[in-house]
């Protein structure tokens, strides 16, 4: 299932952290790709990529300078648009019928301005609680519930660290070990 | 059930989007309360605060000048300790168990530099996949699996607004509307 996230409006400076937060959380939760709009920032690109680079996968992140455009070509191409907010219909009212289609998602998420013709082009706005929280949240657990949880256990090709989890303490094994275990 | 969350290491200017992130989703996911190490930043509270008095609920949080007191005396009161990080074991297969001691849980979130004695102490060491992403997710999939997704129709009492969840767009309503519907 290809799942790919629209993250809108990012910022510069402001949005570094909460953008690198939602950028990594997109990627352990099991989305293919992140586009992004707003300013161009090579250092969350180069950010992401060297987490890509050591822990694994095929994630990646590309900048959008449309997202009307983006948009549009995904629905022209059969895909599904499911918009994360505050204000949309409940998850756990719908999460099953959108799990059941098997169509491309593309998940949007704000952004400090989210524009109102989102709303409109979504097949979907979805809310996860209707209160005032986090995007970095809500992907989250959209993405944990889309999965059914299968994206806890997802494993990432090409890794170079992997973590071993342990009861106390930290546990990394290398690739080399990941070949050669002692 | 009480749910404390224990905030590592706040930092000023740096840390005040990503913690006031963390808070939001700490009040609309169920916990109770947060404490917070670090720096002591009283805008961050305030907008918090703001939030409780407009969406309600008895959500606080509070300054905490030594971790070590609060665990220790949280140990001896008969609660228990669940640090949330990467290198612990998979939420998956010990939620179960978690949820059924019913003692009063503090949720222990890093935080820059986590101190190693947080592993030991610990009841839990837990890790929301062992990829690196973010204390935000890491503490909002917690929480909706420790409550089992009820928390996503939690209501909070002597809200001034609410959001009628809708299909497009946006709904507010006010106190006045919820007493008075048109």
């Amino acid at each position: 299932m290809t799942v790919w996230i629209l993250r809108l409006g990012h910022r510069l400076i402001r949005d570094s952290r909460t953008s690198t937060h939602l950028l990594l959380v997109a990627r352990a939760f099991g989305a293919n790709k992140v586009l992004y709009t707003g300013r161009v920032d090579k250092a969350l690109e180069e950010k992401v990529q060297n987490i890509v680079d050591d822990w694994g996968g095929s994630f990646s992140i590309e900048y959008c300078s449309d997202w009307k455009i983006a948009v549009k070509e995904w629905k022209i191409k059969g895909g599904e648009i499911i918009h994360l907010t505050m204000y949309g219909l409940p998850i756990q009212k719908f999460i099953k019928k959108i799990r059941l289609s098997k169509k491309p998602k593309l998940v949007v998420v704000g952004g400090s301005k989210v524009p109102s013709e989102i709303y409109e082009i979504a097949n979907w706005n979805i809310s996860i609680t209707s209160q005032p929280h986090s995007e970095i949240a809500a992907l989250s657990v959209f993405l944990h519930e889309f999965f059914e949880g299968k994206e806890l256990i997802k494993s990432f090709d090409g890794a170079k660290m992997k973590i071993k989890p342990q009861k106390r303490g930290k546990k990394i094994i290398t690739n080399d070990e990941v070949k050669y275990p002692l």
